[in-house]
């Protein structure tokens, strides 16, 4: 169990005991954060970032860390969220393994990881963490509440328990409740996870690691992050070239470029994700309905959340996210008084589209803080 | 390693050697089939079903074997493919293991079942069979070659290898060749198997069998052939009742029905299933391309083969073999001159439509079959 943290993360500590949704409580937790641009005076700039499932809170280069950020072309000076007048904070998901405490997080009561034995965390633990740490950096009010993925479904959380918190809102391939097709994907995912021999119950180490099944589960993730269209043209049915295999050449081994992509990525997210932070964070994905969260409806507590602006965007493409559920979030505040714009986009590039189009959901982004 | 073979499969013998298309030989190889309806004195009223991946012979019932078959509101006296007038032969695939040699069949050099060492299986291959069954049952000429889903590769094969063998042709969400998104999804469900420590290179029996292999194979491919607009209302965000759990209830085990449902069908498949057929077979779709095999262009191949008339069928929920793999094999049949009618059609249930709303293509094969 391995945490990976940014050279240039902030921590907020979290009140202790911090109480959880489901029950259970932590000890001296805390969350990281990095920043970018300036708190104006008056303390009415700020933009936050709740994140998805896997990246930290290096969403963009500044003068403490120069090295790109996971939305490098979007965040930065005269950038699509121009830090030159947004003072932005990007923040770790409580139960990551990037800075803010998870299953990787030693636990102060035994000095060791907490693994598998992390309280059960939900979507709702994840917001109220982030509202403290937003209050704790001295800010009443956000400017603007920006979520993606996982992010947008832990800011509608934040919407619905810190009323006022935000005053315009920026949601991104979101979601206010997973579905069925998504929670199959995801359950299969844990699957390869915890059957993977050397998961162990969730206490795996460095030597025994369960490499293999987190293979499986980031390229099924992959799969399903990306739209066959782009894949078609991009890979085609073109082979891996001679001696550039990076698996065994057993009669069922990888004989197609697109194999040897999904390979190679897989590799590089195993080595930099906590397996347990994985399992709990897309627990908490699957069981998260703003509905059931308010003991209501999904469309009544959307309408019920109190934002005055809001912009939600979505991509045709996306099939872990799929549009319908970016409109019911826009229909279900608009039907609640939030002045709302939607974006429906054509990026062939699925569900990361957000990552890597960031042509075509800045210019929407850009123009809605504009007119904040 | 089991094969398993319907009770009223009967078998047709490949000439000995049976040459493979990438070389290596079969011994003694036969093909079980079954046909429905009586051969007329004309010997031209034969309609040929190939099938996709896991089906067997038994496409419907018939007095040798009353249980209903994989297409029984199809394939019968007064439905859709009127036994009454056709003479309907299905055939289990070359390296299936529903009675057709393959995999699980003894191999005549050792008495043991060939395993992973089975030659190198192709779909050129499973056509040749086929081919070679229709010739072995005194049939010069098909009235209809009917492929589904994998079948609709391998039919494509046998048009291409085999001309003037059929004179219609219905491909019911087929494809003309393998795409990497589908390459994607079948070199995960291979390496879930392969990677089950019990898979051991091949070399399993019934003690030590990939059964969890299996199972993630399997539900990858559920979630593959079915569409998430068709879960979000079949199952929502419906939790499993208390009792009712098929598998442990650790901190991740099941909690949604979409999971059990799941779950279900993968050990109904993996009992049920050779997992080296299971990889011979996935593989042989992953290296389908009916240009690569006619060494020309996709497009060049389809127009170059020589049936009269077609029908394509596709459906728009469809993401494993998407639709404009079949408006490819419209265009491409046209293009050379068959008379070809094209139906896209609304289905929810995805990839598996074919298998579940018959009613809706049903309408479309009678109408063709009615004017061959």
């Amino acid at each position: 169990m391995r945490e990976f943290i940014p050279p240039a993360a902030r921590f907020a500590d979290l009140p202790t005991p911090f109480a959880l949704h489901r029950g259970g409580t932590l000890t001296g937790a805390r969350i990281a954060y990095e920043t970018v641009g300036r708190l104006g005076p008056e303390r009415d700039n700020a933009v936050l970032i709740l994140t998805g499932l896997s990246p930290d809170a290096h969403a963009a280069s500044h003068p403490a860390d120069a090295t790109p950020g996971w939305w490098e072309t979007m965040v930065g000076p005269g950038r699509f969220i121009d830090t030159d007048r947004w003072y932005v904070i990007c923040l770790n998901s409580l139960g990551s393994c990037k800075g803010s405490t998870g299953p990787a997080s030693p636990d102060p009561a035994t000095g060791r990881p907490y693994g598998p034995a992390f309280p059960e965390l939900s979507m709702e633990d994840i917001a109220d963490a982030a509202a403290h740490t937003v209050r704790a950096l001295g800010i009443e009010q956000l400017a603007c509440l920006i979520g993606t993925s996982m992010g947008g479904m832990s800011a509608l959380s934040l919407l619905a328990r810190h009323p006022g918190l935000a005053h315009g809102h920026i949601n991104i391939c979101g979601a206010a409740r997973a579905l069925p097709f998504a929670i199959a994907i995801r359950s299969l995912q844990r699957e390869a996870i915890r059957c993977d021999p050397h998961y162990n119950g969730g206490w795996y180490d460095e030597q025994l690691y369960p490499r293999r099944g987190m293979f499986t589960a980031r390229k099924l993730g992959m799969i399903t992050y990306r739209s066959a269209t782009e894949w078609d043209s991009r890979f085609g049915r073109t082979r891996i070239a001679p001696g550039h295999r990076t698996t065994d050449d057993g009669p069922f081994g990888h004989e197609f470029q697109v194999e040897d992509y999904l390979e190679r990525h897989a590799r590089r997210f195993a080595d930099r994700f906590d397996p347990n932070s994985y399992l709990f964070l897309s627990r908490c994905m699957d069981r998260f309905d703003l509905g059931e969260s308010c003991a209501t409806t999904t469309d009544e507590a959307l309408s019920r959340l109190d934002v005055e602006k809001a912009l939600v965007m979505g991509v045709r493409s996306d099939v872990l996210f799929p549009l319908p559920q970016q409109r019911q979030i826009a229909d279900g505040l608009a039907a609640g008084g939030t002045d709302v714009a939607f974006a429906e986009l054509d990026s062939p590039q699925g569900h990361d589209a957000f990552l890597t189009d960031t042509a075509r959901f800045g210019t929407h982004v850009a123009k809605f803080l504009a007119e904040l």
